[in-house]
């Protein structure tokens, strides 16, 4: 059976509403319509295709093994979109892909559906060609990325065995522009945790108590503001313990970034960029943890002023991990210091989660500090090969700020590293009105992974 | 006419909804209503009334002036009351007064109808005995003074000759017990301001940009968190210029306040209470300044967590003042050090309301420091004698951690200086579902406040 065109099978992919936070049927619908249609490519391709049943959305597995001492790689994506709300701020429908501009506008165009069909077609092509191609591809899609992955790890436990490959393959990091892509070598981690203060059981007269009772918004300050010294980093013993700096040469792929401070302090709006000792900006967001207030609240809310102390007051924080931080370990220092800090007039509670692990990869070829197997080596090779062959400039090579839970997940569980090639860009209203992927972009991106497969079954030298 | 009892007077006083604040027609008949009430007893104890009209609603002037070096006394009270909200959790209904255990419930019961109608009722026992009293009285009944006695200024100031006496007299203060009556030596100031500091022009994505962009939340934590030191003290400096402990004696009265730190702390909930050097918590709520947070926002406010850096966050800050702070000075250098501290990362804006100033009395025969008149020595021995003749016990002198602005307004304006005997106490539930005056308390403040115009009435003596 002939396969749909890549953007036509882009375009159809995009009309499901597979929104899987959202439980009405509609949504329902919308996922299972998903799944098929990309099912049905990977049957067309040869694919054996196993829907994994879960307590959430099932996940499709999907294999084409060869025999022999053949490279193996897992490709990762998911079918699962967020919710296209607020949607009267599109300029089309979020579920009609509509092309505008040389763009392609949909919600999921570029989280994750384009680049994920990208990594698929530049597969079907590889494979019209060579349909020999001595290489594994297991292709793992979820249906649940974007509510935290709640069914991947009993799953990836359940099927450890028939998970195994040589490197896990996938599109889901971004790159600065469609001209300059990057492989992305690590993702931060992220926990969270949220505190309460309580002082007097009801909100007091700040007359009749003011001075005698201490303002559990003023502790909560205190607190809150004692998580960071002056110089900017988190002043929380043992935080950085075993976190490197970066080494010369990725100080230098960042410097290679596509544009200025000024261009990224616009682009913020903020007055000025922080400022850490011994990292820019831009390093700051890749190589170093952050400890972050997502929001606060206490007391009176409403307009003009109300002369109370307030009863209690809280705040929700997250961390950014980088390894070798561990999320357990680094909660567990927060809450030690906090409840250390915080005063006898008032109760602190804290509530902990431990989220996602972080992930990094030393460069296989250029880190002396690798251990990668010559197979990685070869792929990582192969990789920058075919984007310098398709995009005429090699790709960068640095982690990001984000987070993929489920990256650091398939390390620990699985014991797998990833190649993240980014194929979306800062100007794609990932997670918001008016989504879109570039289509020259997708093209290219097609070509790319077409490229690559090819080269990942060529045979393995260090030279590739 | 013959004039009703006190209890059948307030009962009917309190049926009326003179809710200051809000503009249904209900309310501002209720208003209407008690004006009428209290003119119609005024005008049957002989006085001359004038209801003053103001942009808002009207103030009640009346006056029996005798002729020859008589006291002066200006009486003050107000004839409006807070809302009832919420209703529901009032044990009956708050516009119908309620005898239950001895205590009289309704809405202004405590706040200010009661207190009032005591000591207008003392007024009305003391000239019918003596129909001529050489004394000249003159009476000033606001309906404005839960909303910020917005006319008075003006009043005061088109009135100020029509105002002259020798003191002010009211009972709008709190007493610890109705046992142990306090005359408030004074008030504290209140000045507010509200902090909003700017970053990003929308929430970040923590991921992609945290490290690099400055947290709103962090800034407006280390600014809230500096305005104190470890000490507790107010962390501004000159904020304390001027200010005096209390005198030995000052803090004898306020040891005999009859409850121990412990009582207090179970009355607020609180762990444990504030403690700033050099001040007991009873001392600091009445001989030092506060800098209160009365509420903060900012950020996600919903379940869970969202990893982003917000836009911009926001704390709402009120100060009670002591003598001899200004509000304008101690609002210009909370706003100047604010400014000199934010860094240039973000925008901070700050809105200031310079509020009500404070007011001290010094104790006219026992602070050496003072400088009152005779009449007013004589006037204030006359009240302790009064209070220790009808309670059994001589009242303490003290200051309130409250405020009433119109005291420090009358002060300034008129340069009269007010006698406050505190009718309420700290069960009485002002502003809050089931409001209520104790009757025995009632009945034994019209007693005394009898004695009180008697004996301002007789000669004056330094030795009365």
């Amino acid at each position: 059976m002939p396969i749909p065109s890549p953007l036509e099978f882009l375009k159809q992919y995009l009309r499901f509403h597979s929104v899987s936070t959202d439980p009405r049927p509609e949504f329902l619908e919308g996922l299972a319509g998903a799944r098929q249609h990309v099912l049905a490519l990977l049957s067309s391709l040869g694919f054996t295709v196993e829907e994994v049943k879960t307590p959430g959305h099932p996940i499709l597995l999907a294999k084409r093994l060869k025999a022999g001492d053949v490279p193996h790689v897992l490709l990762y994506g998911h079918y699962d979109v967020q919710p296209a709300d607020p949607i009267e701020l599109w300029d089309s429908p979020p579920f009609e892909a509509t092309v505008r501009g040389g763009r392609l506008y949909a919600r999921g165009a570029a989280d994750n559906k384009g680049p994920s069909t990208a990594m698929l077609y530049g597969l079907a092509k590889a494979l019209e060609e060579d349909p020999h191609l001595p290489l594994s591809i297991t292709i793992l899609l979820e249906g649940e990325e974007e509510i935290g992955s709640p069914s991947i790890p009993a799953f990836l436990k359940a099927y450890k065995e028939q998970l195994q490959a040589d490197l896990i393959l996938l599109s889901d990091t971004c790159s600065p522009t469609e001209e300059q892509l990057v492989i992305t070598s690590g993702l931060r981690g992220v926990c969270s945790l949220e505190l309460t203060v309580k002082g007097p059981k009801v909100d007091l007269h700040s007359g009749l108590y003011g001075g005698a009772v201490h303002n559990p918004l003023q502790v909560l300050a205190d607190l809150c503001s004692s998580l960071h010294s002056a110089d900017g980093l988190v002043n929380v013993p043992g935080f950085y313990d075993g976190i490197l700096p970066p080494q010369d040469w990725e100080r230098e792929e960042v410097q290679q970034l596509p544009y200025t401070e000024a261009d990224f302090k616009a682009l913020t709006g903020a007055p000025a960029l922080y400022q850490q000792p011994g990292f820019s900006p831009q390093e700051a967001i890749r190589f170093l943890p952050t400890l972050e207030f997502n929001g606060i609240g206490g007391g009176y809310q409403g307009p003009g002023s109300k002369t109370i102390i307030p009863s209690q007051a809280w705040v929700k924080i997250t961390c950014r991990l980088v390894p070798p931080q561990e999320n357990k370990t680094i909660l567990a220092k927060l809450k030690a210091v906090l409840l250390e800090r915080c005063p006898k007039t008032v109760v602190l509670e804290v509530k902990e989660d431990a989220g996602g692990t972080p992930y990094r990869l030393l460069h296989p070829t250029k880190d002396p500090r690798s251990q990668a197997s010559l197979r990685v080596q070869h792929i990582f090779k192969a990789c920058e090969a075919a984007v310098l062959a398709t995009f005429g400039k090699a790709p960068l090579f640095m982690p990001e700020g984000g987070s993929i839970p489920i990256i650091g997940l398939m390390k620990d569980l699985l014991d797998l590293d990833a190649l993240m090639l980014g194929l979306f860009t800062p100007q794609d209203a990932l997670h918001a009105p008016n989504e879109s992927m570039s289509l020259t972009l997708f093209e290219k991106s097609i070509a790319a992974y077409s490229v690559l497969f090819h080269k990942i079954g060529s045979p393995v030298t260090i030279n590739t």
